[in-house]
């Protein structure tokens, strides 16, 4: 394949497996390599497997790439591309960046995993042709991205869009992150699974089609099954289900009201199980936020799934370095 | 006296009244006249009103200024300056600003008034040369601005900035907007005063202080009592502001976590009146916003307290209209 447009390399850098795209200019994914990521072997030896990736990728491209955008779970200095903190991948204080680039010899863009699929879904999924947008997903935990005045939002310190760790029940579950009633503490993946075996475990007679979903056990209950038996049409885990849409809603309203988006765009793995939920919220929205703030909001589901954030990292370099030669 | 630099006037057109000010490039108010707002009169005795203090102001000036910011409770068109729609004054769909420039023959920006004060913070207040700040005002209601990577959010129908809307407690009382829980359904004025004469009501044993310190009935207790019974120790004060003061602290945390400021200024009647609200407030958040995001937040009172909206809307002015200068 020969590719005469600008194009970049995407990479999605998670704590199982890494994805290596090639992306157009036009937020097209060309072709792809995955690759596991072995957390033990350290930064090194990632960094080589990403790298032998990307070549192997380049060969097959023609011309040269404007360069590699990675997206990772962490916090990352902006500046000089150091993964300051990165838990799933047991990294601290890493110069991913500049290993990367030397290695490569390329350009190298540093982000987010999060932010990378918020530049994703905004320049070529449901956000494209607007400036004021907040992408919010629910996955495992629940994070997001604002677009306002056509800029993506970073904050201080980069750390703009912890959109889960919004309060939403000042006296509610505890969080992962220490805090009380974030939204992810009620409607991420993880709390879906945790209250679902908290009331099975408290009434193992409601919970007994969960109980049969999960082979048995209560401990193996996850949110996708919760999704599943929500759907069977199980009262149990349509409760579950119902309250963690109630929270999406209400995080939802802060976030308009606050942002006052043109589009609220929802994506991640609970709203991919639970499709409805997009409507749901939507309708829950209407009543709730502020009429002003609600009168040209769209609620659409995110379009790009999981290919976001390979797609959004490679945006991002297209944008830096696309950019930088119009500056010359 | 006689103006060289560059220098506008700034309008904060309230329910109650109409004030007017002299401002300069530099963010210093030189002289201001204040006039009650005739409601009852309508929009055109409101807009000659204005005019007429604008020009006794201008006769004192000099140089003439580059012209006139306003900032009022409302919805505000910013394309047209149209009020959209302001409750307090009772206006809906007035084309302000153009009839206010047609009368004075000067370029007019019309403004949100929360939007105006954290104009003024920013520029000239405790939020001078920072470039990412959140600005919380907590009055009878709550409102707040927000300043991202150097620029003021509008969002997409102008109405960004609705701080107090945020949900913080999805099963907490009703808000005047509406909806439950928000901020400042537990931590506005008016919730303040609400909740202390409910309580009062349902245990006038408890409420003694506070229904002596209000003339006796339950009716009469404010907000601003209540703040002063809680300085003077009364049990039962103390447990109402500190039950606002534990919401204000979720809503903060929201808001670092969602928009990461490297300044969180905390303003308005409630925080003046209890200004250890705002150590309070930064202790508390420490323990429960993410680390990443408060490792470099500041917390701070407002600066410019009541001239905040007029300063601002000046600002607004000056930066509106030197900016155009630069680009001729």
């Amino acid at each position: 394949m020969r590719l005469a447009d600008p194009w970049a390399i995407g990479v999605d850098l998670g704590g199982t497996k890494i994805e290596v795209a090639m992306v157009t200019n036009g937020g097209k994914l060309l072709e792809r390599r995955r690759r596991p990521t072995q957390v033990e072997a350290g930064p090194d030896a990632i960094i080589a497997e990403i790298a032998g990736a990307v070549k192997d990728l380049i060969a097959d491209g023609g011309s040269p790439p404007l360069g590699v955008g990675v997206g990772l779970a962490g916090q990352i200095d902006p500046h000089q591309g150091v993964v300051r903190f990165a838990p799933n991948l047991r990294w601290q204080e890493v110069p991913f960046q500049e290993e990367l680039s030397q290695s490569l010899r390329l350009p190298v863009v540093v982000t987010n995993d999060v932010r990378a699929a918020t530049w994703g879904e905004w320049l070529h999924g449901a956000g494209m042709g607007c400036d004021d947008l907040v992408c919010l997903f629910a996955g495992t935990g629940i994070g997001g991205g604002v677009v306002s005045g056509g800029k993506i939002l970073s904050g201080c310190s980069n750390t703009a869009g912890e959109l889960g760790h919004m309060t939403i029940d000042l006296n509610g579950p505890l969080c992962t992150c220490g805090n009380r009633g974030c939204l992810e503490a009620l409607a991420g993946g993880w709390a879906i699974a945790l209250h679902a075996k908290e009331a099975v475990n408290a009434d193992p007679e409601a919970g007994a089609f969960l109980l049969r979903m999960a082979g048995g056990g209560f401990e193996t209950i996850t949110a996708k099954i919760v999704a599943e038996a929500a759907k069977a049409g199980d009262p149990l885990a349509r409760r579950l289900v119902d309250s963690a849409a109630q929270a999406l809603t209400a995080g939802a309203v802060s976030l308009i009201n606050a942002f006052n988006p043109c589009r609220l765009i929802l994506g991640g793995g609970v709203i991919e199980g639970l499709p409805y939920l997009v409507d749901q919220i939507d309708r829950g929205i209407r009543g709730r936020a502020l009429p002003a703030a609600t009168e040209l909001l769209q609620v659409l589901p995110a379009e790009l799934g999981k290919d976001a954030g390979v797609i959004g990292a490679a945006m991002l370099v297209i944008r830096t370095f696309k950019e930088k030669d119009h500056q010359h």
